[in-house]
């Protein structure tokens, strides 16, 4: 008989996710013949049926996958707060608790007489998956972080599509800190992991790179701007993750000297805040936020979506269930959901990757 | 005799800026045999001829404009702040005062045996270009502006690429608005005029437009939110232009109630405080800034900066000065510096532009 | 009481007729309560109501057109071929005839209650649109077409995507060219009229750019790759427009020489035959072909045709028939559909911006 | 004593090469204070030490690699047949011959007291290259080859690049054909092997997807169709790699029926002609040719090529020669440049990529 298999997309959007999706519907409709419950706004749409969204939970056909592979976002929506186990409920007055409505989660799956349910999200999800997994829910995970800092897979899709947005702003903003012999500096995504901050800069040729990984100091910041002005280039690009921060002797001289000053929004803001006095050439700072997430996936997270998407769904109609899609060399291979949520994938200052950076010259902020 | 001319470029860097560089050089060195000289850094190359600067005043060749064309920024290097009229001086106990270094200028302009200038720049630009054709420079003048704000020419190059890019991040931020229910503001460009945020809006799609020449109202904005939800549509895309701001009287009550909070920079961040407590869906804040103002022109840009160049070298060729460049229906015309900065192009709010917005049901803040 | 107005697109697909549907819809769904009817497949649904397609004659509402104006081609299909006075009827035995079937478009217009009727079309689809006109039909022309050769407005949608497009595929042919020393030839799309051509060839900096409107020779294309060498650049890019062709003294040359060769096909390819016994260097071709069509508009193309929308909208709304929506300066007009097919709009070999070019080094191929 | 070393490019230009050149020239010159000479056009530069280029050898500063990473091709210059081992000679009377100048080469190394060389090529550069090695040349290679198909490393710069200049081409190609209601055949590199139609077919939800390594039958393909219009789409897009052929059978069959007609040029063409007559929607073709190749680096391919350049630079200050670096998972290791060229990597059919695609419905030409 046929299957019945949800599909549930959780935390941020990621470009790929649809390509996930597209993968699993025509696979699972058309292939194997499933009949394919895309839910709504990550578990939302399981906690409560009749959950009114604009997406809705709906029963997915090769027709409402038709042209989504080049759309970013996801069309069956999201939520970075949809956790059944720690479920926020507001009050009449306003107030809110949480509650565990993981039981009614089960209750709803098995009203709807789903098979499956292919989980696709990041670390918090992996982690929710696990928790129902271990409550017997038949279910098969797929990893999504834009960081790409899960250590269970090779990469993840998204990643690729937000270097290379990142790297596309640094270009421009190159030719105006160039034009104006200005510092410019560029806060990208990455509040634990500086994967984005360290591709991207090497793939535009960023003079510094500033990682969570690897506190800075203010002083190897103040020698390359001074070194490349000996040069007579008065410009510099700066690539400063969400998560960079100053080492912890710095931290507290920063503070004393911006005394009852309000704590700034934004690793790029502090830091330019405390750069600009120590530099002659301006500073100015971008934060590339939200326009890192959307926007049409490229051609390698759309392949890596759609093979993501197509593993799932054979998981799913083996019946190999409690397992995680990965990443592992050119192959995708499955991994126990338990295994992928063990350690992240952190920049290693001693690493392969931040050698280059430094054997050509870039500013890590520690030397 | 070969002719002497320099070029200047100042105010704030915009794509086309090199087109127009490599017009002008293209034609007087390689048509009409000048000698060229790139001034460094707006003015500040000719008040001080030792200028230490990464770009440098040099004599250019056809081999200098090579395969700029492609490239953002400008390669003479560029000042906001190069006013010759209002030399900003520093003494040594770091005390600056402005004095007028103009006659300097002029001095150097003889000592170079130059024939004449052609300044491109915004504005500010153009005054003073006025006040050194007053004073017998034979000068022509480019106009640039990336709002596209001169009432003397149909269009402004750097313009078309701002609006493109500031299109391609609304379509980014519309994907991640969509998945997850959110509303989003974006700020753009337009301190004073509106035209990046309109077209860009309008080329996007956005739900709702604010500019600096249309004051608002919180009101429409929350009926617009409302209305799209009732329409099973949870999200919305805000263009913000960096000067849109509050109706006087909004303003006052918006002060009352943030009572000693420091005024908040940006104007879509104001707006996200205020907005947030008074719509369901949550709302995030894009600043696209510097973003726009760089990276490879689009082929319009690169074609008209050609015909700028084109023209100026031409006017310069013919001994007629005092005049500027500008785009009027299909043609290229000349027209006096004086005309040029007499009055600047607003977005009509009663214009056809905004009337298109408003027939799509775009919000424009005021009703 | 509401208005039945249908839409129909005809000729080659162009970027931006989905901005024209979207506008059109919305102005006349949302704010005028009109039923709007999409037609499929330019006049082939109203020629006959059961024609089975994909797209499909189908009512539209404000969901359709919900994030069309990021898509390219047309949500209603065309066809290049769909002349209900010219219609070409295939018999049992595979012949075709061609018969007039305008009357049913006539019976199946009052069939299906209209009001009126927005054609969306080219020079083609402006010639049936007058001959309905004439018979009575309450018609509104917008005008597309890709090439910009429509003498009644200064621009058409489409256009400005084409040349981008041709721009970014001109740049990254100038880097193999100039890697291996070669002479690169690039096809772009205009059969008539050059303009495409022209912006591109002006874009991105070509060497030589062929049009229709300029016959070539050989010897100036000769000469213009030997002067490069000696300037120590032997490479070369090359431009021609599908309609590029020599003088009719060298075409019958090169045919004797060519002698019983079949004729072959494509300008670029043409020209790379005759020009490789001449000039050293490697001669390649790229001919862009469909890819110049397709894609995601640019911004331009996107708010152009969101105001023809509108336009040709508010003129159904107003009974203001038989006219085409046209841009003049910054407005957009309305004018005779007569005039609009007067006369095309061709590059003037003596033109304006053809001086540019001449006065920047590029070839012409006539001197 | 500091080194001398030089960098050779040769074959086809790839996007990524400067990233390569600029690594080097950064680690070589600036860490370890090398003098690097760069060679002009593949060996020809060593050939003949006074070749005339427009390149030209030349000894390269941190200056001339200074925003050389966004640019495509290879600022040495390369060559496709410039084999020392087989240079070709051209006699007065234009005869030409085939010689061994390999010694000429090793003697020129000798007299620039040469320490090192870094030979950047693929396949065929990396032949001539084991052979220098075999002659006692102190030689390091970096593989480059856009078509991914050296089985000695996980991937080659510039194939990232090629795919997404392939989808997007793929993208647009898209929306014309459903406008049109007609399938498009598109070429894309690959003689040899299909990785550059695989994964662009993948991301661009390609329809059919044909490879040299899997010869197809037309049935296939007519079958896909009609099942297409069975679902109501009557469109397709075929990716069609250079080499994709069909089998001996149907080759022969076709033969017969195109009977004295000259063979066609190219893999698309030839299958058009050939499907035309059996299906009804029309079909068009595009051949993307050199498009692929040029134009700004993908971030990946810029980061691939930073990290070979890097690695290749620390091998020759380590005096290890006579090996390749190369990409294993996400390590550079060296190899000896004999296993580099010994077995190369093709699309197998019955691998992991290929089933996603078949499990997808992608008709692969067999079946």
């Amino acid at each position: 008989m046929a299957k019945r298999v949800a599909l549930v997309t959780g935390g941020g959007d990621c470009p790929g996710l649809n390509a996930v999706i597209r993968g699993a519907v025509k696979v699972g409709v058309d292939k194997y013949g499933w009949e394919v419950l895309g839910v709504e706004d990550a578990f939302n749409g399981l906690i409560d049926l009749d959950y009114a969204s604009p997406h809705g939970n709906q029963w997915l056909t090769s027709h409402d996958v038709f042209a989504i592979l080049q759309r970013g976002g996801t069309i069956l929506g999201t939520s970075n707060r949809a956790d059944p186990f720690n479920h926020v409920v507001r009050d009449a007055s306003g107030n809110t608790t949480t509650m565990d409505v993981s039981g009614q989660v089960m209750e709803n799956f098995r009203k709807l007489e789903l098979d499956g349910l292919i989980s696709i999200g990041g670390d918090g999800s992996m982690r929710i998956a696990k928790k129902f997994v271990d409550r017997g829910m038949p279910l098969v995970g797929v990893p999504k972080t834009i960081d790409n800092d899960l250590g269970a897979t090779d990469q993840t899709f998204g990643f690729d599509t937000a270097v290379q947005v990142a790297t596309e702003a640094l270009d421009r903003l190159r030719d105006t800190a160039e034009s104006h012999d200005r510092v410019m500096l560029c806060e990208v995504m990455g509040r634990d992991a500086g994967w984005i901050a360290l591709h991207a800069g090497l793939a535009a040729g960023a003079d510094a790179i500033l990682l969570p990984e690897i506190p800075y100091r203010l002083q190897p910041l103040v020698d390359m701007v001074a070194k490349r002005r000996r040069r007579g280039q008065a410009f510099g690009v700066v690539v400063v993750a969400e998560g960079a921060h100053p080492t912890d002797g710095e931290q507290s001289i920063i503070e004393r000297k911006l005394g009852a000053m309000p704590r700034l929004k934004g690793a790029a803001a502090r830091l330019a805040l405390e750069l600009e006095d120590l530099i002659e050439p301006e500073v100015r700072v971008t934060v590339l936020g939200h326009v890192q997430r959307g926007g049409s996936p490229s051609s390698f997270d759309r392949v890596l979506g759609t093979r993501f998407g197509h593993h799932a769904a054979e998981l799913v109609q083996r019946g190999d269930f409690g397992k995680m899609v990965a990443l592992r060399g050119d192959d995708i291979v499955a991994v126990p959901i338990g295994e992928a949520i063990a350690e992240p994938k952190r920049v290693a200052p001693g690493g392969e990757l931040v050698a280059t950076a430094r054997a050509l010259g870039v500013c890590l902020g520690d030397e």
